[in-house]
């Protein structure tokens, strides 16, 4: 029987701001051991027995972003489909559309394992353990659910409650679903044992998922049943994608599997299970994963401390310093500084709330922007100059492009690049330099095996991203 | 009678790291209103009666600094006199050499007022009025200090007993100096209204300083007259200079004048003043000077406030977010940040005192560093390369000079540079650039009237700031 990974990529991980953005979130933010959320999971999911295939749901503008992660992680596995949103529409309309599209392709029979990318699994043994319950249920026509064993009364989760007389393989049919519970209510959840943390992840047959939100949520399903025949590939894209049409993406009902379907169905058991896992919510969360000092700091970066007891420190491009400070989070970024009380941890969320609601970038993505061939950070900007870094990967290439209004000076400071520049091109080596006149057509490319690192000096009345003129891009851009 | 104030522009001011650095120490830095405390000292001194000249003892590396600061302040007040040490050796060094100065100039009859640069002041009016009472009674022989009313029980400062049986013109006989007391005893000092905050600020003839440092400082009075004689003028100082000797100037003994002379000298008289003086010994008090909002937060920058109260926050460069915290000093600079509680501003030494100690650069200067023809950023280093931001003032021009090791890539972003690159002069108009390989001799000027802004891209196996052969400079460094 054919066993499909379908992990979802999405979620702005606002509370880990000013790391996590809009254009860079929670599943691509680095973690202390210098990996990240997303190609864990892809691993994770790699380890698991009999995988042929995984498929990624996420907004299209992370696409590149992923496949380099996933790159790196796997380089051998390229059997990879993409379902790319134009914007998040929540869990309903992602769990549907990658069922449909498994169903297409494998049959219902086919068994579809969902897994959250920004969530931290540190028992890969126990969850191969749990994953292969769970294909048995599933194959059974069960939709699965992963319940796992709280540690202590958490109130930021939802909670699952097992019917303790309806033991089922290796799980038990579901009771209830519960919404995230006051502290009380958490602790005695707790003492009962019957209440397990709900994971987020899913495993159920492609088919047994489409004929139940039939019953449960019809809404969601015709409404993604329309999109789909909207939808088609997305240029420049080298794998298995479907592109999904906008407009009718935007008709889907924006609701999660839980309350669309896992809440009403009564085909729902839980496979409880220990396997070290963590939603990574929180600054405190994440400052767990370091180990703390003998004055319960956790530090990542170049930190100096002088009586301050129990704070996380993340500075890793500039010296921080803290004087008689206790409890604190301090998370600092080129362009951005946060100072949090960890009791007030859940609340960073309504700092990019804010920003959001007045303009400001510093939600939206980094001084460093990835792009599909490497990235760029804007070192300095005034009105009439800008300043950028520009690493490009051996191989990569920008498009073919054209300014109206700046010019741009080229220096190579590491590596070597291939230029057009209007009706030239040339290599140009490490300390080399070109002048590219605003109105001239130009190229800049990787064409070696080091990163090829340049600084770029623009020039103009007007240097905004969006004076660009694409003619030819690799990667469908144009 | 001569009268001439002395300004003492010395001490690193390391509580209010990291804005105050070993060669930007604190009367440089600038305060809310936009001014610093160097420049408000000097308008301060010049807003006094009768003042032709004004001598400054200082550093070396901080003259041309300092320069900018009066140019900026007054420009047209050009007789200055400075005394330029090469390390700091405490105040009666500073003083005893400005006695003899001004003795040899205007003879043992002028009149000096003792001003230290990193005092706010903040009543003219009673500050012209208090000097005025003391010019009187210098010239009378006595030793003047001035005593500040105290308006709390600082444990900071020293206090000064006045004498209630002895008055004497504007002011009174000290009974004696006391050193930073404990918070009991400073209580009962403002209770008994005989004390007065020590200003650190004096005012005497130049010929008693010298005739009472004879009876109870001699070996301090022999080491400095035996430091002038080895002393000269400085290179390419335009002003009326003497530069201090190293050898010499370090046998100088390293004490205070309040130690060397005023707690022993019989001579010694206090003017109680309402001034408004503040020596802006932290960052406590330093946040003082920018009004608070409703929830008592300090701001200087882009910030955004979540549930917190009562901070003070300086971000001038990039957004500061808090969460949730009270109570905290949070000042952010390129290269290093701070977090620290407002109890503990005094501590905030012990940091600069552990990155000396450690060697880290954070401690000396900024990523920003102050020449004498305008200011250099460094805004990117790696191993091979380094880029800079150079801002080169009008008329400003570097030395004429080489380096073995590194080649330069030069692209002016704003205003125009008259450039020599190896045999070439030349013009080098906005969005130009100029190569200049390793070996070439080079020089770079502001021929203009707008200030120059360059872009500098270096490129080499080695590239540090000792890489430089100066073959000539107009500012006496080659």
């Amino acid at each position: 029987m054919k066993f499909v990974p379908v992990i979802i990529c999405g979620g702005s991980g606002s509370r880990l701001w000013p790391v996590s953005r809009s254009a860079h979130p929670k599943p691509f933010i680095q973690l202390p051991d210098g990996s990240n959320l997303i190609s864990k999971t892809f691993s994770r999911a790699l380890a698991l027995n009999g995988v042929e295939q995984v498929v990624t749901i996420t907004n299209r503008d992370l696409y590149f972003k992923t496949l380099d992660e996933y790159g790196a992680a796997a380089p051998e596995f390229t059997n990879l489909s993409f379902v790319l949103e134009p914007f998040g529409r929540n869990t309903a309309a992602a769990v549907a559309l990658a069922a449909q599209e498994i169903t297409r392709v494998h049959g219902p029979d086919a068994v579809m394992l969902v897994l959250p990318a920004d969530h931290l699994i540190e028992k890969q043994a126990a969850f191969t353990a749990a994953v292969d319950s769970a294909r048995e249920l599933a194959a059974q026509g069960w939709l699965v659910t992963f319940g796992v064993q709280p540690e202590y009364p958490e109130t930021g989760y939802g909670y699952i409650q097992k019917d303790i007389d309806k033991p089922l393989g290796g799980g038990f049919k579901v009771k209830r679903f519960v919404e995230k519970p006051d502290l009380e209510i958490a602790k005695s959840y707790l003492e009962t044992r019957e209440y397990f943390w709900n994971s987020g992840m899913f495993c159920f047959r492609a088919g047994t998922l489409i004929d139940e939100m039939k019953l449960c949520a019809p809404d969601v399903l015709d409404a993604v049943e329309s999109c789909l025949t909207e939808s088609g590939e997305m240029k420049g894209v080298s794998h298995n994608s479907l592109h999904l049409d906008s407009d009718s993406f935007a008709r889907v009902p924006d609701v999660s599997i839980d309350y669309a379907l896992m809440e009403r169905s009564q085909k729902v058991v839980t496979v409880p299970c220990d396997i070290g896992w963590s939603d990574i919510g929180s600054w405190n969360s994440m400052s767990e994963l370091s180990s703390a000092d003998e004055f319960g700091n956790r530090i990542d970066g170049e930190v100096v401390l002088h009586e301050s007891n129990n704070n996380y420190v993340q500075s890793r491009r500039r010296l921080a310093a803290l004087v008689g400070v206790e409890n604190l989070i301090v998370v600092d970024t080129p362009d951005a500084l946060l100072v949090a009380h960890k009791d007030h941890a859940q609340e960073i969320k309504a700092i990019t709330a804010r920003l959001k609601k007045s303009g400001h970038c510093a939600h939206l993505d980094h001084t460093t922007v990835r792009r599909p061939w490497g990235t760029y950070t804007t070192l300095e900007e005034e009105q009439r100059f800008k300043i950028k870094r520009i690493e490009v990967k051996p191989g990569g290439s920008l498009s073919l492009q054209m300014h109206y209004h700046r010019s741009e000076h080229w220096i190579v400071v590491s590596g070597m690049a291939r230029v057009v520049n209007n009706d030239r091109a040339f290599l140009l080596n490490t300390n080399e330099s070109t002048f590219i006149p605003a109105g001239h057509t130009h190229r800049l490319e990787n064409p070696g095996l080091i990163d090829l690192v340049l600084i770029e000096v623009q020039s103009g009345d007007y240097l905004g991203e969006d004076d660009i003129v694409r003619f030819e891009d690799i990667y469908g851009r144009s």
